[in-house]
């Protein structure tokens, strides 16, 4: 991050035409944005949602309440214009980029295994590093694949121990979580690396890979980041084990339903922007906030500061 | 509320491409949209922010970190478009109207009496009412007037009793905050009427006179409301002390971070929308959660549903 243009918005920020203060988490976003694209005086214009969809050999097991098709409906659903995050990225002003990963080819069940090869995880994670504009100046990370909460509670139940990840996704019953819960049981056994990108690869999903490609390949144009929510997050995660710094260009866009969230937001040390109830996926709760990070730099740069409104400043 | 669009948006939500209940609060929103403004399949394309400003008799209190020449100004800077509510308006497609309410004199300094007299007050409240455009399809009360968290904390705690409802506001210091306190206290003992109304004369001011007249209003044209921060909840008190249902119409668009909103909110039954820490008032965190009541609304009537996509329905 720029530490220039973070101290020229702070300048800017205590000149605004406000109480100090007083517009909360939107000064800390407008200063940390402003860092990291290197602009005391930014603006968002180009945000890029990025929705990566996958299938998983683990959905065999019987741990979604949705069968392995909806994966690929739902993609041509995002390519028709028909999905949340169609409407949610038009209503914020953002491109839609919609990838879909060998959907013919799930990854291998990781109960019994890895469930990608090196040569697979690479080329997902390459897919979605190589995605990202580089002339965004936001990124939003999204996914859609049957079967990956249960990936994603893998992936945390991995590198953070513990029990209790596995949450209900899509609306699975108790039976499908207790089976659920035996396969992250047996994906654990079955895959005992524990670096980020062994967990990622053992655990994880085409579209869990190309998610963490996606968020290193912004931060290496330095484009600030909104994660969405638990199997986002949990994409991240492979990140922050390897290196606890590499989310630094993230913030979490909102707390997710799924009852996990939580403890994983913890754990990568972010406060959610939102907390609205959601548990859908595809980027959307990071693309709702996508207009709570534009609001604090509309105002940011913006508003008149106390000289040229002409208002006594306290 | 109109119970066909009610029972006709939930028949369109449980159709749409994804899990039941996937998008959490904004389902609900949407749902309540649709039936206060009788359309099973709404959008918002006109929402009004207003902005009313007062001056207050309490000021000389010396309870407030800003002089009463601000409000004055702040106004000024409001026109100018310099303001924090006139980027988050912009940003949000909304038409701004700011109302000063004779801000050359000031409400009478409610220690001694009432701050208006029933024709001051019935005047403001007027002019709140006729400030809604009947063509709006969502409004957003806001206000400035220095002094003015000392007349919303002195509502509160005539309405709700109990104590500990003054706050920093714009940041007042504790000799500041002790000389509010002790004004509520006097103003309590100077003004012993508790019906709704008579608190929003005795202890009130112009601006939030206009704000319960703007949401009062905005019912009779069924226009939904969304509230902002603790004087503009204060005000609602006043309605909601005269009828419960006064406020079904209104959500809460945020929780401040003036530290007695939460229970404020807690008596007006209402969940506030963003958590953001914002404290600035104008309308501004109202403002804000308008993105997020459009976002639901995109999303209930521009999604495909299960059988326009092709997709499984689990």
């Amino acid at each position: 991050a720029d530490d220039a243009a973070r101290t020229g918005a702070a300048e800017r920020n205590a000149q605004l035409t406000k109480p100090p203060g007083a517009l909360g988490r939107l000064e800390d976003l407008a200063g940390w944005y402003a860092a990291w694209v290197g602009d005391a005086r930014p603006r968002i214009t180009q945000p890029q949602v990025l929705v990566f969809a996958g299938n998983h050999g683990v959905a065999a097991q019987g741990v979604s309440a949705f069968p392995p098709e909806v994966t690929v409906q739902m993609v041509a659903n995002f390519k028709a214009g028909g999905a949340a995050i169609n409407q949610l990225s038009d209503l914020a002003g953002a491109t839609l980029g919609v990838h879909a990963l060998d959907l013919d080819t799930p990854t291998a069940d990781f109960t019994q295994g890895p469930a990608m090869t090196e040569d697979e995880v690479c080329a997902a994670f390459a897919l979605g590093w190589t995605a990202v504009d580089p002339q965004a100046d936001l990124v939003v990370t999204g996914e859609m694949g049957i079967g990956n909460t249960t990936s994603a509670a893998a992936i945390a139940a991995a590198l953070l121990g513990g029990d209790g990840w596995a949450g209900r996704g899509t609306g699975v019953d108790d039976a499908g979580l207790a089976r659920k819960q035996a396969a992250i049981t047996a994906g654990l056994a079955a895959n005992p690396g524990r670096s980020g990108l062994a967990v990622l690869a053992g655990l994880g999903g085409r579209e869990l890979a190309a998610m963490a490609g996606a968020i290193a390949g912004a931060r290496a144009h330095r484009i600030p980041v909104i994660l969405d929510g638990f199997i986002c997050s949990a994409a991240a995660l492979c990140l922050h084990a390897e290196d606890a710094a590499a989310l630094d260009h993230c913030v979490a866009g909102h707390l997710s339903a799924e009852g996990a969230h939580a403890r994983l937001l913890e754990a990568l040390g972010k406060t959610p922007l939102l907390s609205l109830g959601l548990r859908l996926g595809e980027g959307s709760g990071a693309a709702l906030a996508i207009q709570i990070l534009k609001s604090a730099l509309v105002c940011h740069s913006g508003m008149a500061t106390f000289e040229e409104a002409g208002v006594a400043a306290g």
